[in-house]
């Protein structure tokens, strides 16, 4: 953690900062991560990289916005508050990852989660192609913990993923960028919805264990589960405590999941933070 | 309320619809009303008319969003998701007044709250000069309630404000272009904060009485104040209830408020809604 850019002690209120896409249907990007770091009790700041418009169904428009106006909110939020905790989502362009990259960089922003989002739960594509490599070799070694899920991991090493030992050696490959850790979710497997968390230098990666919710009301959950490793992150804990925390908020807001739209439903953020403090309640 | 463009009925989770700026900063604009109504338990998206790189102190970057592209955001959710309840904030200019004012026509959208947002605290002028007149008459009239301060209802109308029997002649003016209640903010007024509800056709306005708290962290409070009356609306409540909410709501927050960044720092909106909660608790 530094202290560069800090007018203040966060020790009352830790701050997290979200660089990501809007999404305006509320289910996903910075409105996801926002309502994660309030219903967590973390004061929330955005760099907003495009602005959709979106619902359940379908990504409708896409305004991506200068890199140079993504590096003005970095600056403007560093500058003058800080922060304890960062994450990335949608950056859409090279030059984006790069602005970012640099602003990360030159401001030592802290705790860094680097979700490298690609395609929306919709399927339209939020990442170039050409962006992928500057973000594996620009981003990534800048990251406390990245979070692809198999698909993504698939992208960002060129080696299929079929099963655990594959998810083993990718995070190993994605460590070696620099990166402090990689979590890869399994979701997109047959099977159990078992996430992976691979710490540089460890022999074998940590299973947090999950089971497959039937539901199609999972618009957000890769936002959702990056803000909480952030909000972990800005809130003390460890990476592996912050891990924990965010497999078991993103399980309970799946379960509690809104039907709202024709297509996937938004996690419900609400319902997930009242079902942990609920179960982390002391015995009366 | 109309049924228009819903396809889930919300009775188990209000839905609340921003249309605002973006404030990278956190405490204002889309950010402080996705958080007042997470808080609230009102579920949020927004339609961003203009990214901001703001933070306590100033206004560093406005980009400002084609109309074309806020009113593909309001279509996208309200064809999809739709809405109970509505705000706007900066709306920047009088095209986008004008597209805004057309997508709350065609779809109907239910409890719509005005905020004539003008300039922000730190003195960054947030609407053209040419888009006032827009606003008034072709945005206020589809509105449930306006939320002026009292600076806001001196351009508004054209004449001075220097007390509580002018106040009640803007409202009645204001009330005049179709809006079925105006509720005036005293806050910049001497004396105490005391806000006024004026509806239609009543002879006198209610009184909100408010004392004044001494301090500058009250970056995003008009902001708050409107996003809580949307949310009350939404959650079925009336407007004068939604009024009382939000008084007491505001208040709460800015006694809270953080001593985030070096200038006016933001409200706390989780803080107030605990110790709304708290109040609110029957006796154990």
């Amino acid at each position: 953690m530094t202290d560069q850019g800090r007018n203040t002690s966060h020790a009352d209120c830790p701050v997290a900062l979200t660089i990501a896409g809007s999404d305006s249907g509320g289910g996903a990007g910075i409105q996801a991560d926002l309502k994660t770091f309030t219903v967590l009790g973390v004061y929330g700041m955005s760099a907003i990289t495009a602005v959709t418009a979106q619902n359940t169904v379908e990504v409708a428009d896409v305004e991506v916005l200068p890199a140079s106006a993504v590096t003005a909110q970095i600056d403007a939020v560093m500058s003058d508050i800080g922060c304890d905790a960062a994450k990335t989502g949608m950056l859409a362009t090279a030059e984006i990852v790069e602005a970012v990259a640099e602003a990360v960089r030159r401001w030592e922003v802290p705790n860094l989660v680097v979700d490298p989002v690609m395609i929306a739960k919709s399927g339209h594509k939020l990442l170039a192609d050409d962006a992928c490599e500057t973000l594996r070799t620009r981003l990534l070694p800048l990251a406390v913990v990245v979070t692809p899920n198999t698909r993504e991991a698939e992208v960002l090493t060129g080696h299929a993923i079929s099963g655990p030992e594959d998810i083993l050696s990718a995070a190993r490959e994605l460590c070696c960028t620099g990166c402090r850790a990689v979590l890869i979710k399994g979701g997109h497997l047959a099977g159990d919805c078992d996430d992976y968390l691979y710490q540089a230098g460890d022999d074998a990666a940590t299973v947090l264990p999950g089971q497959r919710i039937k539901t199609t009301n999972t618009h957000g959950t890769g936002c959702t589960f990056s803000a909480v490793l952030a909000a972990g992150l800005a809130l003390g804990a460890s990476v592996l405590e912050s891990a924990w925390l965010a497999k078991h908020f993103v399980t309970l807001a799946i379960a509690e999941a809104l039907p709202l739209g024709s297509g996937h439903g938004p996690t419900n953020h609400i319902a997930a933070a009242e079902a942990l403090r609920e179960r982390l309640k002391p015995n009366e």
